[in-house]
């Protein structure tokens, strides 16, 4: 089976995130107010041909942990599909 | 009203993406097998302060038109929700 995958990797929410705060300054300089807790990561997709559903989360779970995230500084978040 | 807004930018389908293939290689280097198709794009937080749902879809779709998408090269996906 085919499945569709979705990866978000975000900066800790304990962390400083200076490209978000630049990103914040520059939408307030734009004339965007009452805009706040601007944070600036990574968006993956990628596609996995797997035997099931489970498989396909298990192996999408272990490349975040072993490359596309940094596991002291970001927290990911996984979407797996089956492609339609 | 309080909203939590969420955005992906993604290179767009019919250009290259060398950061995606390279990661893509790196996955395949890992070992895992049938991975295809990797992209890389940015996903971005941010809450804002508005009157209404429709005004904060609005900015946020302007934001992204005005800062954090380039137009040219990538396409954007919006989520407004009211903060729970």
């Amino acid at each position: 089976m085919r499945f569709d995958v979705e990866v978000r990797v975000m900066p800790r929410a304990t962390l400083l995130d200076p490209q978000g705060q630049a990103v914040e300054h520059a939408l307030q300089a734009l004339g965007f107010e009452r805009v706040s807790g601007v944070r600036v990561g990574r968006a993956l997709t990628l596609q996995l041909e797997r035997a099931d559903a489970g498989r396909a989360e298990a192996d999408a779970r272990a490349m975040c942990q072993r490359l596309l995230a940094n596991p002291v500084t970001e927290d990911f978040t996984l979407s797996v599909r089956a492609t339609s």
